[in-house]
């Protein structure tokens, strides 16, 4: 078993990164800059958006963040988010999601330029994502495609099953696997809460995907020798000795299910660090398309 | 073995649109309207033009077809499309594709108006698809969407194969089977070119949909016993006995698939009739939206 290790892999892109910036500088451009939106104060929104601004930073890109009251209004939010839509100072941004109930996340979404929607989930751009145009993936997704990429791990004509079909990773996951191009071509398979047996289809996967949100649910028995393996889940359980009280732990059993993998992206330092980085690519791309530079 | 009968359930439902549009223009509304743009001369989308202007008429619609020849420039066929977008006695509109090689088929759709896009094939519609947002579906996959509910056949949780991944049909219909909703609901899977061995796929399906235009590719041996056959294929063979010279065969192998199958879909007479009523469902509901009628 190899560690298909998204931190490594990471730092590797965010010099890359930090290389080009500190090119552009020297060119005499501003830095790409990337802001966020964060409506409350969700505990696993704040870290994100901590560890985004953290990682901004580093690649020497210009960070903002909008932090609104938890009663902000829909309107007062749309008015925000027009505003960044005509910053020319701004390339990228996101807002935070989940939003309060009170706000319509959809509409939110559907009020980003495109041109600026670097988390990928505005419509046009997910349509675009099935089409294969150009456009901003969405950043787990995306991340995971490169970290294959950056590994060599072959995909065409390879049978991937997908577990999950959420909006952000899962579906769109299932559509970039099976697209023509290259780093894609899988036979891809979307199994979810009524697919009867999951184990059934899991035991056929040769690259294996785990989007499910259920912490150890992907046991040994569910994979197949020499599976390559991928984990997006993030759970937080208790752990006494932990100075947080918690622990992350994936939607796979890690111990077990490393025994039979070929490769297997670790919980945590796997597919979290590859979403960040997604997250500055898309910014850099939104930055280069605005002053065209190729 | 039991026929889904495309053309039956068409005729069904053309009869209650029929009905529809006469309630409204007793209501004292103009009819619904459907324009076509047609480029040049190819048979195949004469004769699709034809037949759906002789529906859209059967059922009440205005019908017009913009026949313009094939050096016809991309800004002349922009302005074509600029004029449909804003005219406001035209409801929807298609620009049948393909269109001649020194036209960007990309920039033709991406400028239709999307509230007027009723062959769903504009991004933004598309993404919406992929979100389970309103929107205009593509026609043929929302034609065997609507052939499965009209039969009672249960989907969710039934694992459904689809051979092909054209952006028009095996990649939206994947999608579209894969929903969480009660006409979904499925495990799905999407083979191509790309798949070693498709019968290692095919003859797990529950819900098996051959979308890959060869002709009787989909052979007795690769179906599983009691499956439901979708055959989306329409390939003309040479054929002396018809005055045409050809006749119609699908992609599946009719005659000995029909042994084992539970339900099949026949061609002609099957998916192709649904594809045609989905156009006019989807125009139907731009007329709707327009006069805002629930």
């Amino acid at each position: 078993m190899k560690i298909l290790d998204g931190k490594a892999i990471a730092e590797q892109i965010k010099e890359e990164i930090k290389l080009q910036v500190a090119q552009y500088i020297d060119d005499g451009n501003r830095p790409p800059h990337l802001a966020a939106v964060i409506v409350g104060n969700n505990p696993a929104s704040e870290t994100y958006i901590k560890n985004k601004e953290k990682n901004s930073k580093l690649v020497g890109f210009t960070s903002t963040v909008y932090h609104l009251p938890a009663d902000t209004s829909e309107s007062e939010l749309l008015n925000v988010v027009q505003f960044l839509n005509e910053d020319s100072e701004v390339d990228g941004f996101i807002v935070q999601l989940p939003l309060p109930q009170h706000i319509n996340e959809e509409r939110i979404i559907n009020n980003i330029n495109p041109e600026k929607d670097v988390d990928g989930f505005h419509p046009i751009n997910i349509g675009k994502m099935v089409l294969d145009l150009d456009t901003f993936l969405p950043a787990t997704p995306s991340g995971i495609i490169e970290l294959l990429k950056r590994y060599n791990i072959q995909t065409a004509g390879k049978h991937a099953v997908v577990i999950g079909r959420s909006n952000i990773v899962g579906t769109p996951l299932s559509i970039l696997l099976s697209r023509k191009n290259e780093h894609a071509n899988c036979t891809v398979t979307i199994c979810h809460s009524y697919t009867p047996d999951i184990k059934e289809f899991s035991l056929q996967a040769d690259i294996l995907i785990a989007a499910i949100g259920r912490p150890a649910f992907v046991t040994a028995d569910m994979v197949k020798e020499g599976a390559v393996v991928i984990d997006v889940g993030i759970n937080a359980i208790p752990d006494e000795t932990k100075k947080s009280g918690f622990r992350s732990v994936g939607d796979v059993d890690f111990d077990e299910v490393s025994k039979k993998a070929s490769w297997i992206t670790p919980v945590p330092g796997g597919v979290g660090p590859m979403t960040i980085v997604s997250l500055l690519m898309n910014t850099l791309k939104a930055y280069k398309r605005r002053f065209n530079i190729t």
